[in-house]
């Protein structure tokens, strides 16, 4: 069995959607993350968390952004002719992600465009979303361009 | 010595500028921060790395925006009344982050506006880069609202 050969720009086409799969988070991984990253009260600690305006212990939104970039590595990027991406054009926390929360990933895709000035590769839209497994409701949504080789 | 009383959202003015010090990654930072979170090859091999269109091993965008949000953790929001922040409005990675780079972090505060909702807080426009220590060139800009009670 052969690997299948890795989706390029030209595979893509605005409205595909990705599933990413599932992905929760502990209490210890939560802290964990955000003593290294994000070291706020409403990450790395309980009762502080539960004294604040969270109400308890939420992650930090870097982590929850690294969590929903590994899915969409696994998921999609490890597939296709990935050279990175310039930046995030919006990222939006749009609820607290507690610990054992159970979150399922997708992704997207927008426009679009091939590179006018390295016919080499193109820009790819990704909107990507993570949402409460249970209630559907959005809790992460980032729209970003990556760069595909073609 | 007691600490100094945290920031309220009503000692930030627009121009305001914070010094937040100075970091690089080593290599090993780099590759183990891309195994966790953005395990793609330009980021966890340095053979594979160097022949990609990076020619080089860097560091993923994700670990210089974590990177940075600690040292604003360190050098601001520790400082000050934070209450979290609804997302990001941008982020570019400008250049790659090399292992052994020293970068230099500094904020910019820009539009400062009240709630009108919640008059316990206020919004701040925060404009967030990492240079180059030696050439001074911005390899990483980021613009973010964060709350800030009052």
């Amino acid at each position: 069995m052969t690997a299948p050969p890795l989706l390029s720009f030209d595979d893509f086409h605005e409205g595909q959607v990705f599933d990413l799969g599932r992905r929760a988070l502990s209490a210890e991984e939560i802290k964990a993350f955000a003593r290294d990253w994000d070291p706020q009260p409403f990450h790395t600690d309980e009762a502080a968390a539960a004294a604040s305006s969270f109400d308890g212990l939420c992650a930090s939104g870097w982590h929850t952004g690294c969590v929903f970039m590994r899915m969409l590595v696994d998921g999609l990027l490890s597939r296709c002719k990935s050279m990175g991406s310039p930046g995030l054009d919006e990222v939006r926390w749009l609820a607290p992600v507690r610990p054992g929360q159970e979150l399922v990933g997708r992704v997207t895709i927008g426009a679009c465009k091939a590179s006018r000035s390295k016919p080499d590769r193109g820009f790819i839209s990704l909107t990507g979303e993570l949402a409460d497994a249970e209630t559907g409701a959005v809790v992460y949504r980032m729209v970003a361009p990556v760069m595909v080789g073609r």
